[in-house]
C-alpha cells in the first residue's frame, strides 16, 4: 500500500483530536477491484501468518475493538479483513443491549468474560466504549437501568471515572501482554443516511430496523462529540485509538487490515526453536512413525 | 458438484458401520485446483446466505462437531470450509485436555456451556465423543481423573450409558432446534504418517509436538474400533454422522461444504416478511432519515 502511514490514523495522548478535523473519505489505496482484493489478500496472509506464530510463542494476546455510528460497516469490515485467519485462532462477539444479570455488575464486568486468551485474536463489536457513548448521550439511563451508588451523584464525575477506569484497564492488559487495537471507523452522516436506506430497501435485511435506530441518528452531534471526547480521554501511547475513514468499504477495510497486520509485526516473537536435544527426540519420532506403518 | 450423493456419506441409524468397508480415498470430485477453488467458493457462498438467514429467521441453531484421527485435517478442514460465512455468525471451540474444574462436573458439562445460540452455527474441533473415544481407547482415565461414583463398576455399562446419553441429549437438541451435524474424518494409517512426518520436519508447526502423540498412533487398531462402535450406537436418523474419506484434503473440504450446505438448506426458515403495516413503517423511516440529512 503506497503511501500508506500508520501515524495518520492514529491519535496519539498528546494529539487534541478533532473529529471535524479527521476526513470520512480520502483517496483510495486501489485502483479497482482487482487491485483492493490482492492488496487485501496479501494482508489476511501476512495477519494469518502472525497470528499463528503468535499462538505458538503464547505469549501475547490481541483485544480488538471496533466502535462507529450504526451502519459504519462494523459487520462487513470484520467479516472482509479476518478472513483467511485460522479461526480457531479468532474469535468474535458482539455486545447488544445488557441483560438484568449484567447490570448487576459493574460496568465491565460482561467484556472481561470475553477476554482472549494468549495466542488468540478476540474481536469486539462495540465494547465498554458504549458506556461512555449511548450512556452519555442518554444520561437517564444511568439512572434507570445502571445502579450506580447514590453517593456518586454527579454526571460529570462518573464519565471521568470511566475514562480513567478504561484507561487503567487497558494499562493492565498492555502490562500483562495483551495488545488492544482501537478502532473508530468515521463515517459521514450523509453517507449512513444512504447505506440505511438500502438496508431499509433489503429484505434480507430491513428485519431487524427498529425506529429506535433511526430516532438515534437524530443525536448524531451528541454522538459526535461523545466519540471526540472518547478519543481524547481514552487514546495512550501504548493503547491508541485509530480513526478510519468509513464512507468508501473497500478503502476502510484494507487501511483496518494494514492497521492490524502492522500492530501484529511490531509484537517481539517467534516460533519456539528446537535445541539439539529436542531436534533428536524430533528425529526419533519420525523412526517410530515409519516402524509403526510396518506394524 | 456432480454424481455428489449425501447419503453414500451418510451412517443411518439401520445401517451396521463398518470402517473398513468406507475408503479413505476417493475420486475427486474436482479437477484441477481451478475447479476446487471455483466449487468451495459457491458452497461458501450459499452457506453464508443460508446462516445469514438461519440469524433472522432466529429459531434453529447449528452444532458441528469434527473427530478424527491427529493429522486427519480437522484444523484445516475448519480453515478452509467456514471462510466466507460470516463471522458473526460463528464460532469455532477446540476442547482439549480437560482442567481440574471440567472434571469435577458430569461429561458432557463443559460441552453444554459451548452450545450454539439460535441464529448461529457453533464448530467443535472435538467434543463429547472424546469420552468414548480416548477415554474407552484408555479405561484407566475412568479411574484416575474422571471421579465416577463406585457403585458403577462394570466398564462396559458406562460405555453403554454414554452412548445412551448422547444420543438422548442430541435428540434434545433436536427436539429443540438445534441441529447437529457430525463429521468423521477417516483418514488410512499411511496417510496420517505421511503427515505427520510432515509436522515434525516444519518448524512452524514441530513446537507442539509430543511424543504422546506418537504414542497414541501406536493404539490405532484400538481408535479404529472406538470410532466404529461410537458411530454404530449414536448414528440417528436426527442426528447421523458423515464418514468424509480425508486422505484427499481438498476433496474432504468439498464433501464437508457440501453436506453443510445440504443441511442448513433443510431448515425449513426464511426472512422475516414485512406486512402493510411494516412496510408503511419502514417507508416512514426512510422520509425520517431525509429530513435528519437536512437538519
Amino acid at each position: 500500500m503506497k503511501n500508506f502511514d500508520i501515524k495518520d490514523y492514529r491519535v496519539n495522548d498528546k494529539d487534541s483530536f478533532k473529529i471535524k478535523k479527521h476526513p470520512t473519505k480520502i483517496k483510495d489505496f486501489y485502483e479497482d477491484k482487482a487491485e483492493y482484493e490482492t492488496i487485501l489478500s496479501e494482508l489476511q496472509t501476512e495477519m494469518d501468518e502472525l497470528q499463528s506464530m503468535m499462538y505458538a510463542h503464547n505469549r501475547y494476546g490481541v483485544l480488538v475493538i471496533f466502535q462507529a455510528m450504526d451502519a459504519a460497516g462494523k459487520d462487513g469490515t470484520m467479516k472482509a479483513v479476518f478472513q483467511g485467519v485460522h479461526p480457531l485462532g479468532l474469535s468474535f462477539y458482539s455486545f447488544k443491549r445488557p441483560s438484568e444479570t449484567e447490570l448487576n455488575h459493574d460496568f465491565m464486568w460482561r467484556c472481561f468474560k470475553k477476554l482472549p486468551e494468549r495466542g488468540k485474536v478476540q474481536v469486539f463489536n462495540r465494547s465498554y466504549y458504549e458506556e461512555v457513548l449511548v450512556v452519555k448521550v442518554h444520561p437517564e439511563i444511568l439512572q434507570d437501568y445502571q445502579k450506580m451508588p447514590n453517593e456518586i451523584k454527579s454526571e460529570k464525575e462518573i464519565w471521568e471515572n470511566r475514562y480513567k477506569d478504561i484507561k487503567n484497564f487497558e494499562d493492565y492488559l498492555a502490562n500483562n501482554g495483551i495488545k488492544v487495537i482501537k478502532f473508530f471507523l468515521n463515517v459521514s452522516k450523509e453517507e449512513q443516511g444512504n447505506r440505511l436506506i438500502e438496508r431499509i430497501e433489503d429484505i434480507t435485511k430491513n428485519w431487524k430496523f427498529e425506529e429506535g435506530d433511526i430516532k438515534e441518528r437524530g443525536f448524531w452531534k451528541e454522538y459526535q462529540e461523545a466519540y471526540e471526547e472518547m478519543i481524547n480521554k481514552t487514546s495512550t501511547k501504548e493503547n491508541p485509538w485509530y480513526v478510519v475513514p468509513a464512507d468508501d468499504k473497500k478503502n476502510m477495510r484494507l487501511i483496518v487490515a494494514k492497521i492490524m497486520s502492522e500492530n501484529l509485526k511490531s509484537l517481539k516473537m517467534n516460533y519456539p526453536e528446537p535445541d539439539e536435544a529436542r531436534k533428536k527426540t524430533l528425529e526419533g519420532l519420525i523412526d517410530t512413525i515409519r516402524q509403526q506403518n510396518n506394524s
